[in-house]
């Protein structure tokens, strides 16, 4: 009966995924626009009948996973805290049963505790399907927030938020960095890259505040082109996450998940620091959310 | 004669100020409004006269310093590297004579070189006045671009920018970090700020990028109270700066030149890595160029 196939739904702040499973794995997968912020007067119910409305019943089991669990979403679910387990997820879903009586099951986001705080909220299933039953592995979700998570033994052990995406961002546009770029100019600067993830792994006094200030003075002083600012500006603060990512769990092997060119900036700096590491399978997301289904 | 006496003008982003001196010291100052970001249609020499015509004549000693001296400014001025003495900065002035006969010296800014190059423009004077000739210490400029700078016996050995300010100021403006923010809260929370601090001055393990998302998820834990938000980051902020800075020159007296609450604030970031510093004279800048002046 459908209720041993679930229908999961991975609904992001931009994104809306969702995948039926059937005996033999994945049916059916449908995509929408409608990520949490476009959903209009917060109409979540509308928005998700207007995707997978006809394969919802009573008997559906329903999970739901992403930023639609946060404060910012539609029902929001505690943090299951590292060490957790896929079963740790599942025991602590919320349940909201609709008017037609399809019960939506709304998973957990994972937390760890002071001093360092952190949270995350669809990247644990992720990194789930990234790493094959009781292997270990460091995964890596490059983007906005970047997520190092260590999986050990089928659980995570714990993990890392950096904001490595989202700073480059408001460097560029928010901040002096910005000013000297010709935005005019595209053109990939691999070597200004690979100069700035250097200057970050390196040694060098400063640190991140001093590191990134290197992208105005460098131009200034001649050592770097203006073209070169947005490649070694990100080669600096993807730089300082490898180095601190690595810190965390040194010498384990390293598996990418994300984006195809994101994927690949990340390979290069990590190579630089003298780490191989693997570009995972894209399809993670439904690898995680098999494993999750299989867990009944 | 009037050669002998010179006329200081420390012209900023946002300030304009000016100095004249006698066989005495300082004779006269004045102030205005009109740093170089506010001077229409870049007329700099209108700007000048307006604030101090009255002093200039063709035997006037003027020199100017600071941003007017950049790319942005009236003219644009070399760097002397470091180390550099207040003599190497004569050194290397740029003179323009006006129409009348009035001849303007523009100073230097000071630089280091790559693999981590780095400028200042305006700093280096206030760093000499805020040491006695010949001491050694380590003066800090907080702000905008703070500056870290290490006077040896009458010269700056080295220095450093980290871009403290502006971090603190696009994070909590443009991240997502600010979001949490209740923009009518204005209540000073100091252990929030040593929290910040004591993280980032910690071995903990993720650095810059990791331990401001802490700013966030402590809220979203309930380790933070959101009106905790401010103070708590810009802990994390300044602690990164004075970790940082602490490495460059370890064990040596540490001078605080600058705003008197931004001092304040960097004064106990720095007890609490075990540094008891100094706040310096806030006529550093005066005593800098009273020092450039003698350098006849």
């Amino acid at each position: 009966m459908g209720q041993h196939f679930p229908i999961i739904v991975d609904w992001g702040t931009s994104n809306f995924r969702a995948y039926r499973f059937d005996a033999r794995g994945l049916s059916e997968e449908r995509r929408a626009e409608t990520g949490i912020l476009k959903v209009a007067g917060g109409d979540f119910e509308g928005a998700l009948r207007a995707a997978v409305g006809d394969w919802l019943s009573e008997e559906s089991e329903v999970f739901l996973s992403g930023m639609i669990t946060s404060r910012n979403g539609w029902v929001e679910t505690p943090y299951a805290f590292a060490p957790a387990t896929l079963a740790d997820l599942k025991a602590q879903v919320v349940e909201k049963r609709l008017d037609d009586g399809v019960t939506l099951r709304f998973l957990p986001g994972v937390a760890r505790r002071a001093p360092r705080p952190d949270v995350m909220r669809g990247e644990e299933i992720q990194a789930f399907g990234a790493v094959a039953d009781d292997a270990s592995a460091i995964v890596v979700l490059p983007g906005t927030h970047s997520k190092w998570v260590m999986v050990e033994h089928g659980r995570i052990a714990d993990f890392c938020s950096m904001m490595t995406g989202e700073m480059f961002a408001v460097l560029k546009d928010h901040s002096i960095l910005g000013r000297l770029i010709d935005p005019a100019a595209h053109e990939a600067r691999p070597a200004a890259f690979a100069r700035g993830v250097e200057l970050a792994l390196s040694s060098a006094p400063g640190g991140f505040l001093n590191h990134i200030f290197t992208a105005r003075s460098g131009v200034l002083l001649g050592a770097l082109e203006a073209a070169d600012i947005p490649d070694y500006l990100s080669g600096v603060v993807i730089g300082h996450e490898v180095r601190e990512g690595l810190r965390i769990a040194p010498g384990r092997g390293v598996t990418l998940i994300g984006d195809e060119k994101l994927a690949a900036r990340y390979k290069t700096a990590l190579a630089l620091a003298g780490i191989e590491a693997a570009i995972g399978d894209q399809r993670a997301t439904v690898a995680g959310f098999e494993k999750l289904a299989a867990h009944g």
